[in-house]
């Protein structure tokens, strides 16, 4: 490791004697580290002191010291793999919050809002994508890219409010999960037909994204078997953090490889440990990692928000046109899966579907790759994923205050885990 | 960021959708610093469960999964941001047990202990390096890399016996500040010769590097006077936790930026800290970063071991020998500069001192940059300087039991303020 990396004059002899370009790259993404870190924070200290929701000031402030602004950070792979590790641990401890049974009660009804808010928004990009004069598959695309949700930014909205316990948090918990599953079997479907070879491949990724996800549910309950000292059994735990630590990383890796989102195996693996008598010990040890982790992934998100496409009148209308429906096509979603917990509650349930992230980005960016859209729509597709996930925080702090509390179905059984 | 990254082939749509080879290498990145993570705690694990120093096996995972082994994981610049941050959060860990009054009392042992260590140790490399034919600077630039300490390793040992509190500790701390400042100063001077431009750079080098030191330590006093609120006014802040990583971040790059090691500067900080309401607090809420950190130091040192120069004879002889003079030369500063701390302790304190690192390798590829050294010499110099290190904690698990605490110099002190 460079010591004395700093490129300043005087000391250049260091950064030479470091590895000369090496030794610059590795102080300046530390630099660039520092300077993302402070950026979100002080953004979430200014939209703290508005009352506005703090990840919104984290993802400007990220916005703001990145490269489409002033250009004071780099978004390092370095930088791109703190904000992974940040969200990985974000949904591992929301899934330390929830408890396995309250998220099986609402397993129908998190089917039902993931399936409709998955295929609405499918449909309508279609219509959008032909109305721009699109043919049919780069049309899909469209619809696929506004399809999948992220929950990153919504979980941390949940857990800054408080509200994690109650029944629309874990209906858009699982929702996110179905909607993962759905999104792994679209994109497989869609560049399969693409590529004009929609083979076996396919049908093997989805079976072995259902199998993660069904092993690692089926697995949580025996988490009640498993007492403390297993956890602790190395001498290198005084704390079963490390030993937690390994098995988050361990299970956002797998779920990777099996071709799902990192986040829905660290989720799993938080379902896991929520049931183990360390939840506690575990939620309170991990409480630094988040703090200082999570910042990343937000500070991250915004550094790589590119407006351009909103400076051209005629992109900038369709950009307009498709984050509101995708908005609306989620809500939808909400509304009618969820319908019983409440229209509020729906309506909370609909927008915390509403983010979408990395897989709308990595559908665009597959879509471009196999030349079935142009650099422009692919512009105006990560800029219309970036507004609902701009949009959503502010939004469910509108609407989690009026959604009531004793809804019939899922609130009391809230009620009574918390 | 790539949600697919794998390089499997049923999933190569999904990584070519994330950009193909950044996608690859943002999944090798992520896989690799899980490699080296488990490897540094499965390494340590073993090394505990036989009653031996942990880090060594943490340094040993390092290497055996790191590139000059099984090439398990790759040493990509994230691991070593990881590994710096790693060590950074150590030094700071250990500022913040160290009492700034105990340390000052130590002072002009440990300045003592800092200088006759770091001249020995290059007297000792100038008779080898004129010995084996070189001239005059090429000599003295081996000597300089056996100089300068490095207390990641030791303060590790320290931390895991939980021996802080000794008077040994604090004079080992204190020693290797003014180490670090003296290779701040040979350097400058050395790589001024060897350019033929000695100009004032060097002098300003050392002067803004005692300026840090001193404005840091004239500082840490006013820690006192700051109340808990100060650390916790900031909205996105329950605890102080966020607000001192960020002031340990600022100190550990701004004594880079002077041209210190940034492990100085988060020691500084920790001092700092230390004397704050918040101290415990600090220390309570670091313990998981430090965990989940650290390793990353030791297993990153571990795989950036090359040992190829040991597989010739003639060269091995010479890395022997010039570890074991780096050892005894570093024993005699200790024993000569705190002998008044008693025999064992004074030994505990040289042997502290012994393990070498970053500067080290950072003097050899600054005389291989320069042209002053061979490649053979600069391979040699790094396999001594990591002997060292791997020497240093088996002997301080050895003599520490021996040192007695009922020494009259400091030991009293020490045993008041625990």
């Amino acid at each position: 490791m460079p010591v004395l990396p700093f490129d300043i004059p005087f000391l250049s002899v260091f950064s030479s004697a470091a590895g000369g370009e090496e030794g610059v790259a590795f102080a300046d993404t530390l630099l660039s580290l520092f300077i993302l870190f402070l950026a979100a924070k002080m953004g979430e200290e200014i939209f703290r002191r508005i009352n506005q929701p703090g990840v919104i000031g984290e993802l400007l402030g990220g916005f703001i010291v990145g490269p489409f602004a002033l250009g004071l950070a780099h978004v390092t792979l370095t930088a791109e793999v703190f904000a992974e590790l940040g969200v990985v641990i974000l949904l591992f401890t929301v899934g330390l919050e929830v408890r396995l049974d309250d998220l099986l009660k609402v397993g129908p009804m998190a089917i039902a809002v993931g399936t409709i808010g998955f295929i609405l928004p499918i449909l309508a990009g279609i219509g959008i994508g032909l109305a721009i004069g699109e043919d049919i598959l780069p049309a899909a695309l469209v619809g696929l890219a506004l399809a999948a949700t992220s929950i990153g930014i919504t979980s941390r909205v949940l857990a800054e409010m408080g509200v994690l316990d109650r029944a629309f948090s874990r209906v858009i918990l699982g929702a996110a999960i179905v909607d993962d599953i759905l999104a792994l079997l679209a994109i497989g479907v869609l560049s399969g037909l693409a590529e004009g070879d929609l083979g076996p491949e396919t049908l093997v990724t989805l079976i072995a994204g259902l199998l993660f996800v069904g092993i690692g549910l089926a697995l949580a309950p025996l988490g009640r078997r498993i007492p403390r000292k297993v956890f602790v059994w190395p001498k290198f735990a005084d704390t079963p953090v490390v030993p937690v630590f390994i098995i988050m990383f361990a299970g956002a890796l797998l779920a990777q490889f099996v071709g799902l989102a990192a986040i829905i195996g660290a989720f799993v693996v938080g379902l896991f440990v929520a049931e183990t008598p360390v939840r506690e010990e575990v939620e309170h040890g991990f409480r630094s990692l988040l703090g200082i982790f999570a910042p990343f992934f937000f500070a991250v998100t915004g550094a790589n928000i590119d407006m351009s496409a909103l400076l051209d009148p005629e992109l900038l209308l369709i950009v307009l046109v498709l984050s509101v429906m995708g908005v609306l096509t989620k809500l939808l979603g909400g509304i009618i899966g969820s319908w019983r917990l409440g229209k509020w509650n729906s309506v909370v349930v609909g927008m915390g579907m509403s983010p979408r992230g990395e897989v709308g980005i990595v559908v665009a960016a597959l879509g471009l790759s196999l030349a079935l859209i142009s650099q422009e729509v692919y512009a105006v597709l990560l800029a219309a994923v970036i507004l609902t996930t701009l949009v959503a925080p502010v939004m469910l702090q509108w609407v989690i205050p009026r959604a009531p509390r004793d809804e019939r179905h899922g609130g009391d059984e809230a009620g009574a885990a918390a």
